[in-house]
């Protein structure tokens, strides 16, 4: 069985458990005051050259958004989302039950537009019962989308320009940031993504590590209160320098980036190979997840050999597929699929 | 400079590091659904003779309590608590993050007396304005406790049973389980805590993961919802098999008992030189934590060499300090530090 | 200006009024524990057909759905609405501040059908990832809607089928019940809500009280927690006994019910007023809230001697209106109006 | 049965009654933006010397306290509160139910001492574990306390001194604020309350009115948010003009002064007549409430026309009991208690 299933299913890239190897017995404090972990944070500002940017590494990506939503709204404010965003549909209710609404905005492909984050807004303040009713309170977007799209830079600065209009923070779910900086066609880079967001993630679970995300507060007047509420959310590692031990290994050197890379190239080579079979390809994704309408026969013989997420309930002829390649794929996986088209 | 600041100074014990080594490109799907994991809960329901439990691996004690208590109260409902107790100090207020009370108990090292807790729950039901005021809903106990003490089999069943003559659960924070197993006169077993708590965790960090608790819900009628608890509390891993792995690499053929064992035989060892040089034993710990008073020149001196923690403020003359051992600890670095006494 | 705008413009009914300066300096104990109380409560129980139920008395609407639905669920579960529905527009977020998602059904002018409530649980328990969503744990629906429309005998029998099949409650808004019970065909009785409903309140704010909103819980499995529940909310009175004196006032003697008939009757004249000149009759309403579509100069026209409140943006060229009346609505003022069309 | 149990045990002061009389039918839009209200928070501001004050009024005290409490609060923070606080004790969980601590500081018969205050904060931030910990965030006083005993300007600047000098607001629970004002060789003023502390309210349930309490934000940097938060805890009354009519008949000819005169003379003529049998006066209350131990004898002898409130338990051969006056207590019922004696 060869497995397209997710980009978490194995544990780190091998450069990155060397790093943990080598460094398992060397004695640290706990809770992230390691010099790992500082020279992690050192690294992951320079990368996106923000100097002033506080980072702080986390474990996993439900407990990222629900501390830094949690920690950037009023207690009287939601957050603006996609309506398929991870945090509207696939967190359990994480966001809520810090006590904030999901307030859903419409998609393409899991893309907002600025002009609907603008025409939320504005009809919001516009109805005279607003203070009733939940107030926007920052935008969450997530680069690359749950649907493998990307923000192109214009869309980007059009979403950094109509959330601080407003005078709300735009924040990125990075979850699979290292997809999206090698993109096809992708023209924003981890800077852009620094000066544009007010705070954002660098996912590691998904990009070689075992597990990780790395936030970074590039505007110095939110979240002063990060390190309580990260404790307060039970998301403080107590070996913390195990996430900068791995981040430092990702970002050294460029190895995070090279493995964004190595998975778009591949899924574009599978994206190819199914247009070239003439199977639908449902979403435009220029990243590391690709989406596919199959005959259910073609998908039934493919599931015997491959295994891919079924994408929504089958249909009564043809189903979607998403099929995801990784820093893990290894090309004689993706030539196997291929020939069994 | 030698260490004995805390037990999770380093990584994990070279045969769980060992085992995530073999089995790092493994493949297999996320969030605990791999057959590491289910081996791993298999092997924990033998080890506590309790074929009718439901265990759940998590990744650190903070997200662990603040899950478990918020699935076993009521809304209404809080949980008693050593004042001492880590979810009532150290764990900055993520119970009451989750809605819920923390009622603090009188403790004698830690230890909170089965008579504390009947006493608590009489008069607070004597009291006509009850309804106005927080109902006890379970008992927090952790063994060993935050001062490295235990409780004997008959305090454990003493608790037991005056937490079920009343209809609430017991749980208890298993942080150190594995010194509280091999500590000296123990005579508590890992079936005694699964007989006669509701819920507890085997606590991995501290005792030679790299990260991971074990909460085992013994009581078939409790915390039917934990796992979307769990992803609620974002302490749901992605790649949910390393911890899979790591548990059972330390449960297969007793690890885990022999890291105990280890890190007591230390602890005990430094606790006698500290006695024989005319110290004063703070604390009568039979466990991995030792405290001690010493003259503030002892302690200055020592200080140039050990890395110990002070427990408290400093003194005018004498500071108390904790000296922890672990998995971890060198027979050489005991000696070591004897002999700077 | 005669106004139109609400159904809570007034104080209370004068004989309600009067109940309470009867009984103003009478002294009882605080906290509902007084015989007012006791008395409406088993007044409610008789009106139901429900001698099981418990009676809670509350002050508003908005606690008390957060109350009531916070008592419902589970921690992990949300709450089935409609899009519209008041708890998801109009309560700034309460539902969300005590933890819980608020899941948006389609609806119709206001109101919620079984095949959509059947659709969405069995589309959440066929998607493979529901552990990782807010499972629906409870259905909300408001009689009257916020439309002004009402169920008929066979849609909430319906509603009550497809909740228990699946086991969970059905929880009926009734903050304007004494208009629904009035309404033009209404064929649900008290007791048919009683019946069908897990929990509902009668409302008697916008009925002909200074405040206050009737629990009933008529499955007694539900809310045995309801009164320290109430207290958390911060919706307990210190002087209960003041809606005791009310609801007792209302129900003795059927002012209640007279009050909704008064109601809907008014409304139903205006109804045919703006019918009869030709104006849209925008949401075929039988209770007290009536909507028009008229010109903007007619609006325009209107609003000099009338007060409405304008339903959604003013449009280009023809804006709609809610016009409502209540039990304090004279028949002068309606006249006065129709004489303005 | 004369009755000294609470001060809530009758409706209101007739003049403030006659006010809702009055007013009964008028027309007003609701949620507080009508002319009543809009007085009557002119009045407080001017009462208070504090024309920039914002002024909100609300139900209920634990709506009031857990409304203001979460606005003052960030997410991470604790209040800081006498361990026999009312949100500490008698408030269900209201203020853990919003998520957060509430940090017990010891009292004097009900009162904090700045000193208190200023060692909690200095070892708080001491202790190098700190960011693990519940941060203290503003300090919560009531005035009078519990026990009735008051505050003098002294202590009270005293009090906001540290408060400001820590950059923590100071909020005082004034459900008692008449009484206290009243009190017997009080020198603190509501213009002085309104100068030292950020945030109080003005009680009106236990001092004439129905019910009410009236929020004041003297610090315009706090509390921007507070409608919506109201809103948010379902504390915002539909019928707002209620609150504002009866606030406008207790301040705009000094009512509200004037029944705390007539419920402190009568307290202190009791205090004095059980002073003079020789029974002890347990709490030295110069306001409303007033604290004895009786042999329970006596007691059970007065029990039998006298209906007291048992002050904790009852004890083997004396109890002690809290006896209660208010606006309502007549000269004729204090009598026939003395004349019991």
């Amino acid at each position: 069985m060869i497995r397209f299933d997710s980009d978490y299913m194995e544990g780190a890239h091998p450069e990155v458990l060397q790093a943990l190897i080598d460094t398992n017995l060397c004695q640290t404090v706990g809770y992230g005051a390691d010099p790992y972990t500082e020279r992690a944070c050192e690294l992951i500002r320079r990368e996106c050259d923000a100097p002033q940017a506080r980072v702080q590494l986390l474990v996993g990506g439900t407990q990222t958004n629900a501390t830094v939503i949690d920690g950037l709204l009023a207690r009287h404010q939601g957050v603006l989302a996609a309506e398929c965003g991870h945090i509207n549909v696939h967190e359990a209710g994480a966001i809520e039950a810090s006590g904030h609404k999901v307030l859903a905005l419409p998609h393409k492909h899991g893309k907002v537009a600025a002009e609907d984050v603008e025409r939320y807004i504005t009809e919001f303040y516009a109805d005279e019962t607003y203070p009733h009713m939940v107030a926007p309170g920052m935008l969450y977007i997530s680069h690359p989308t749950e649907y493998g799209t990307i923000y192109s830079l214009a869309e980007l600065e059009a979403l950094s320009q109509v959330c601080h209009s407003h005078d709300i923070p735009l924040y990125i779910d990075g979850a699979r940031m290292g997809y999206g900086l090698a993109a096809e066609g992708a023209d924003v880079t981890l800077r852009d993504v620094a000066r544009l967001a007010d705070v954002f993630y660098i996912g590691g679970t998904k990009v070689g590590a075992l597990m990780g995300e790395a936030v970074v507060v590039t505007n110095p007047k939110l979240l002063s209160n990060l390190f309580p509420l990260v404790k307060l959310h039970g998301a403080l590692l107590a070996k913390g320098r195990l996430l900068g031990v791995q981040f430092e290994a990702l970002l050294r050197d460029g190895l995070y980036y090279r493995l964004g890379v190595h998975a778009v190239e591949l899924a574009l080579r599978i994206r190819e190979a199914f247009r070239a079979k003439g199977y639908e390809v449902v979403v435009d994704s220029p990243t590391n997840q690709q989406f596919f309408r199959l005959p259910n026969e073609v998908f039934d013989r493919l599931s015997q050999r491959v295994s891919m997420e079924l994408w929504g309930p089958r249909g009564e002829s043809h189903s979607t597929v998403r099929v995801v390649t990784s820093w893990a794929t290894t090309p004689e996986a993706v030539d196997e699929l291929i020939g069994l088209l």
